[in-house]
């Protein structure tokens, strides 16, 4: 196995168009298909940067703000941020766009987390992430302190213990 | 509109088969299908508990510990935990089983907010939420906490100000 | 193998939102879409009672009386009513729902019938069925009658030896 | 409106391939799939008899005897067979195929019931079935038994005055 | 293996609504759905004439002149027009059919051809196709210039070796 | 309106993993399908040069080499390549990847051709098309050779008049 690997090797970009099944009655695009699609392309780049078979370990917390229409076409793009053993934090990021209107706008970042395993679904280790242009510094950086969080959610660390985590509530 | 209904009145139960096409390389049931599902059940009871059409506002972290395998029956739970205004927060636990294994387990728990709103998409207020039972009582008093981690993790809250969300860090 | 289980141990409850896709030209749900979700759900019972692989065995007549809209929120309900050694007749009951417009109606109720069979596909003997409620008594005494109806029409019985369901004609 | 049609203008052929999603855990077509099926090629011979818009009335009892593999070829043949006003009796037979092994057997024979409605969802008349050959003629004299037998079924006839239907039972 | 089989053993009706799912913005068959369907009805007949696993090996031009409306009725008719040791080439014939408004328009003509393969996926002999009628023996006639075509714009064969080909430059 | 918009413009990138319903009874992904992601990628790529709706106007032969294996990921890259008053040429690149086995291959190149049209279906001119890159310019001198082929075939055109297309077959 390779030691290591640049966080852009992982880059993966997904484009669905918004058809009538994945809408709502007022015709936007419902939450759960693009978490669905969210999924699939984080699945892919986490494949991509541990050449393994991998199951979704976890999703952050996602908001929703803007609705995206019937018609538009939504591009994904997803990219490892940092490895941990045998897990990856995957980002995700969505735009919208109504070509024909002109209109296009990032709508959506998230957070998913991956772990590789052998074909008897065990964990297994993966290469660390090398992160190069400032973007993927900064992602690198913040995985660290998004891990304490999903950590202390899950009740699996002690908030006292979550050291990068504090300093989001700039607290000592 | 009526001033208050209760907690189980929005009580919805979906029962889905895992196919083929929901999984992956390992036979397990994919993330992404899971959370498609969690929006669609959690959306429903939103519609109860407020009679109007519902947009997902967000889906909070979401932990997959447990595979859920091909053939498995997978049974959904939501209900409407607190109501703030136009918003609803709706709590989803999921179980799935092995039926002929006679093999059932709790897999997970989530929790989605969404927003009721009008003809044209402008939010619209809801009913409160009355909790009655143990369980109830508990995630109403949840709540709150819950929300303040939603609004400090979009920047649309100081952390400082996050008086409930404090106590998970024991915190003064 | 147990001897005896209770009906409502196989208590199955579905939600289904009618998506565009499952609609006629006139916005209505498609029959054979309604039966096909009927299907999944009676199986589910069945499987639920005999902790086995199931297949369906026949569906009994349905009449499609009053139409289900696009964005409907579908409900249906499955119950095994009775067993004959290794097959199983499941009741199902439909409800459809206009949330915003508070119209809730029962729309449907028909019977499946499904037999257990063993990994190389054999019929295996099930459990018998306990009915407790006032219902679960009716729809039990009520399985013989249709059963029959079931094997004249299949011409598997003669009417003549039909004597159960000789009553609904009112004849010696 | 023409007055009358044969038949035979209504048959619609239609052949499906058995994918992974249409199946149990036995590999074996799932029966509520088949009956969507029918649904879909039994309205269409409805349409072109009448030349409507048409909807699903009812279902006749449908007996699943053989298994139909992964992989199968079916072809669903539909035809009209009676017209009552402005609800036309539709014959389906289906034919499953394992074309490697050069297997191919009539699986299933059913009869579903349509009407027709104009663009407000109103019954409107449909031109006679003319039926022609030796089995049009047969499916045409038992459609008045088999809509006997549905109108008792669905409790909106007595049974005594089923004059058709009784001949099943050899009764006076 | 039968050294000869007919033309018309293989043929392959296939009918399909068009579904909301199926269209574009202006309510248009999408051109890729409809070339699915034509691989699905094609790759049938190649299979019946063959009785053997078949892959699609390639699609000829498709020029899509008469847009297909939602709830249009599609009728394909697929046949083996010739056999070249273990590929075959199959012609597939399209309607499209505004029922209610009696409008029945022959949209497209496709020619697929597939290639009869083992267990293992090597490429096996099929049967001589024999043509019988007019038209048949007039596609059977086409189907070598047609190869040509394929195999130079392919690469894999010298245009100054396509000696049927050329017909249709007029060229000596 | 732009009078001229750069080929890279218009690069659309769409990745599909192939789920157990897209393929054949060898687990090979079945070629209608391709053809199906191929013209929604495609289009969406028309999409953006002309910000119009587009139609798909044709699609060239395509010939299916390799096959493509359950679980693999599939990239599909598309571009435009030349404008002609209202029609598009795009050029679709087609890679399929088994990320574990770490092999990827190119398994196709295709082009379709799309019109714009507005809101009543009514052709529009879109504008130029500027290559820039040593394979745009490639392509963008192709186009009209390949233009050409097709209205010969299409029979448009007298293949006498196609002058480009004859220097394919060398000939004067």
């Amino acid at each position: 196995m390779v030691k290591q690997k640049s966080a852009k090797e992982s880059v993966t970009i997904m484009t669905e168009m918004v058809l009538p099944n994945d809408t709502n009655t007022l015709n936007n695009l419902m939450g759960g298909r693009l978490m669905h699609w969210m999924d699939i392309v984080a699945a892919i780049a986490a494949q991509k940067h541990s050449n393994r078979i991998v199951v979704t370990a976890s999703a952050d917390s996602i908001s929703f703000k803007q609705p995206i229409n019937l018609g538009n076409v939504v591009t994904l793009r997803s990219q490892v941020t940092r490895a941990f053993n045998s897990s990856m934090e995957v980002f995700i990021e969505v735009t919208a766009e109504d070509i024909p209107a002109r209109k296009k706008i990032m709508t959506h970042r998230a957070f998913f987390t991956f772990v590789a395993v052998d074909q008897n679904g065990r964990p297994i280790e993966v290469p660390e992430v090398v992160a190069e242009s400032e973007e993927e510094k900064e992602l690198f950086e913040g995985a660290l302190r998004r891990r304490q969080l999903r950590l202390v959610l899950a009740k699996r660390m002690k908030p006292e213990d979550a050291v990068e985590l504090k300093s989001i509530f700039n607290l000592p």
